[in-house]
């Protein structure tokens, strides 16, 4: 093994999320460009497994940007998808497509009237701007002082968003984009509960009853690899050595990829 | 007048945008709340303009944080809309909201096509994520190394985005949400032309075409208020005394709202 250490990491899904990747090595119209370790790349699959849509499972190691895979998505990240001779990417504007490209396989994930599809982009938009920077900064934060201040900043966020629940999922009895887009991080937070002092109640007891619902979701669970495979890859992150594009973008405090 | 700097702006819109407010003072079921000096309210309000919706236009000083508006938008932060009983803010949110709830008023601002709509969105998200933030940091940087830097990436994104505009607009003959992202920047930047060695031609020959293109549309023209009363608002900015939730947010160099 050679090169920069992220390009290191184990190379396949274990556990629940290989036997998903198992089931979806055949050709399909759409071919979803993942790494099985990626929270941006578990929104996308959440989705496509909720909603039951055909496609073919491709791992990349994006880290390696490989030739073929960069003329895929320039940017040189998972999640990306190809489809009807189109490269797309963004984990967020592929969950979105998914839904509008195939509405007719159930459960939607965003709500039909525009109004309420407007309040669950706001809180999508949340997650992606007021929460997850500050996750990120906790995780690679290494002086205590800059630790608590990204932790109470977290919290502070965690807790805007708790107070939204309608419960139990984020808009109330359908399970949504806005709960898609949190919870790969919700089922990661045991990293920043060992490493960070955070924990589910320190946020509230209402964001604790949330957490502990959506990470037993069957998408969520069948889209997740055995824990100890992950630990090698946030070691880099607690040390702050990880070499990812958003790791050295949180780093240098400059726009995140 | 009293308070933070950014609290003393001139009331009320001039020049072409003062008629337009002027003609959408009645009421009507949406209410849209607006800064006149807003890039990100000129978003919406071009998206409203363009596509002939009916609105009610009320001004709003987003830097008093008065009561009732706090209400509608706890961040604080224009534009916001009041629409059937909701509020909803987040100028792309509104923008897409628009598209949607009024898709009979033409011209469509998104293309109808699932995959289309995920590829303009690909690149709305690039203006938001790669463009605007260098733009704010070349804004606020002080030191002359930095502005360089920044300057060096705002060139870089431009022109990343410049290649792939398929003209005379973004995505061809449709003007779209992608050019709405953008265009209140294109109409701001003789502030960083003056200030900060920004040009046009130097990002590359079809960066300037189109930029020289957009500034243009009625759409733009009509929401624009006299250069001059937007001058002492950017002085704060240019000598770095902003004290919006913004300008603080990039001096910090944290998530931006
Ligand atoms: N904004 C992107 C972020 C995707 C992302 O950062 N993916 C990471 C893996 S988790 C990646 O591909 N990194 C490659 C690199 O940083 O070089 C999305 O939402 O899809
Ligand atoms: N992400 C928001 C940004 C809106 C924004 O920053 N608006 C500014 C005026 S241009 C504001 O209301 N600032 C009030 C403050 O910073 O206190 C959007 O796209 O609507």
């Amino acid at each position: 093994m050679s090169g920069v250490p992220d390009q290191n990491i184990h190379p396949v899904a274990t556990g629940l999320a290989a036997k998903t990747v198992e089931k979806h090595q055949g050709q399909q119209p759409l071919v979803f460009y993942a790494g099985w370790f990626c929270p941006f790349v578990q929104r996308t699959w959440i989705t496509l497994e909720e909603k039951g849509i055909p496609y073919q499972y491709v791992e990349v190691n994006p880290y390696k940007k490989e030739k073929h895979f960069l003329e895929i998505n320039p940017k040189g990240l998972v999640p990306a998808i190809e489809y009807k001779g189109k490269a797309l990417y963004e984990s967020l504007v592929l969950s979105e497509l998914l839904e509008e490209e195939f509405p007719n396989h159930t459960p939607n994930v965003l709500p039909k009237d525009p109004v309420e599809r407007a309040y669950a982009r706001i809180w999508i938009d949340y997650v992606a701007k007021s929460i997850l920077p500050w996750n990120m900064r906790l995780i690679q934060a290494q002086e205590a002082d800059k630790q608590k201040d990204a932790l109470d900043e977290l919290n502070k966020a965690l807790r805007t968003f708790a107070e939204k629940i309608k419960g139990p999922y984020f808009l109330g009895e359908q399970f949504s984009l806005v709960d898609i887009a949190i919870v790969p991080w919700v089922v990661r937070d045991y990293i920043i509960t060992e490493n960070r002092g955070f924990s589910r109640e320190g946020v509230s007891p209402k964001w604790k009853q949330y957490a502990d619902l959506v990470e037993k979701r069957d998408s969520v669970l069948n889209t997740q690899s055995d824990k100890e495979y992950y630990a090698e890859i946030y070691g880099r992150y607690l040390r702050d050595e990880a070499q990812s594009e958003l790791a050295k973008a949180i780093r240098a405090g400059k726009p995140i990829p």
